[in-house]
């Protein structure tokens, strides 16, 4: 296949474990990648850091990274500083989750798509071991879908963006294998809601403790850099 | 009806005459009003500078502004310098289609629904004497709407948020007449997409075109100031 004829896809690389391994996947698959980050304001800016160590480690023909104010709609402990990030599992949707966040990022995702004339978006969304945000299920992709069908100038000429999410029926070990397979070096990614500025994790949120709950379950040493 | 029973809209208010009349018909149908705006990099920054003057002229509850890099997507002469205002009518979807922006900007305003605990968001989008847009049309509409009924934790709660269309169906005429016999002063609005500083208007871009047509067609003076 020539450089010319690879179909090219937006990743969205947040710099965590799992898009990290949507990056690998999705350069399997044949894709030309371009890794799509947002600094929304989140408290774990390291993740940003780790984001462009995993797009050079993996390879991809480009990075934009949108600085976006998220922070201005608050309502989440990762974009207000006023709100503790839980360190014990709760019930229900956690307060972590930032409101319509896959909304916004799968938005800017269809636009850069247009922008740059890429026909496919991969986001490592995953409705297993995950916690429990209503943007991260298979219902809330398929209507983006539709959504992307009729939304962009694309779309209208006949060539809407299809939309992968390629972990979303894994486990998080299953994510942890896969991503080893292809080569993914796990140290180098930051999955920490509170990470600090050598993006050494706190070993004790949500999302720490399903990462090293999937390292533990795969049999796989956790590389992860505590602090 | 007590303050607390008044149900709270999120409005998107660009600073435009279309949404400055959305914003008064949203207040009219009872609702406490939270403009959003978003500083997008766009070259109509002096349409920002309304958007305050005439969220502060019909009276809000609150405005955010949440400034995003668009820039970094380009691909629109709204947001990329190097691509040229059309001056001329031209047919098909023109260079000043922002790449999804709808569904960026519709993606904020749930996210702030959701922080704010609004139920009901407003938008202007018209798609009778309008530009083109894919993003303005009622099928796009109606799947954003399918979309945010999954989208958030309001909406797993059993309380989506409903999104209104006012001017949908309205000509440029009609949105004027709507927006006069509700108090808005569209001398404050600002449409053009290459203003000056001060907001003064090019009269030659197809929003200039469109707006001097309606005003033209309602028999109405316009007040727009021309440099």
């Amino acid at each position: 296949m020539s450089a010319n004829a690879q179909p090219k896809a937006i990743v969205l690389l947040s710099g965590g474990l799992d898009s990290a391994t949507t990056l690998a996947i999705a350069r399997d698959q044949g894709f030309a990648c371009h890794a799509l980050s947002v600094d929304y304001g989140q408290r774990h800016r390291a993740e940003l850091d780790a984001a462009r160590r995993v797009a050079d480690s993996l390879g991809v023909t480009g990075q934009t990274v949108i600085p976006i104010g998220l922070d201005r709609i608050g309502g989440s402990a990762l974009t207000d500083p006023a709100i503790a990030v839980p360190e014990q599992p709760g019930g229900g949707i956690p307060i972590t989750y930032v409101p319509a966040r896959n909304t916004v990022l799968l938005g800017l995702a269809l636009g850069l798509a247009e922008a740059v004339s890429a026909s496919d978006i991969f986001i490592g969304v995953n409705a297993i071991d995950y916690s429990g945000y209503p943007d991260c299920r298979p219902e809330f992709i398929a209507r983006f879908q539709a959504l992307a069908e009729v939304a962009t100038k694309a779309a209208v000429e006949g060539a809407a963006v299809r939309v992968h999410t390629p972990l979303i029926d894994l486990t998080k070990a299953d994510i942890i294998r896969r991503g080893m397979a292809l080569g993914v070096d796990f140290a180098l990614t930051v999955s920490c809601y509170q990470a600090d500025r050598e993006g050494r994790a706190c070993g004790v949120c949500d999302s720490c403790r399903l990462r090293a709950e999937g390292f533990r379950a795969a049999a796989v040493a956790d590389p992860t850099r505590y602090r």
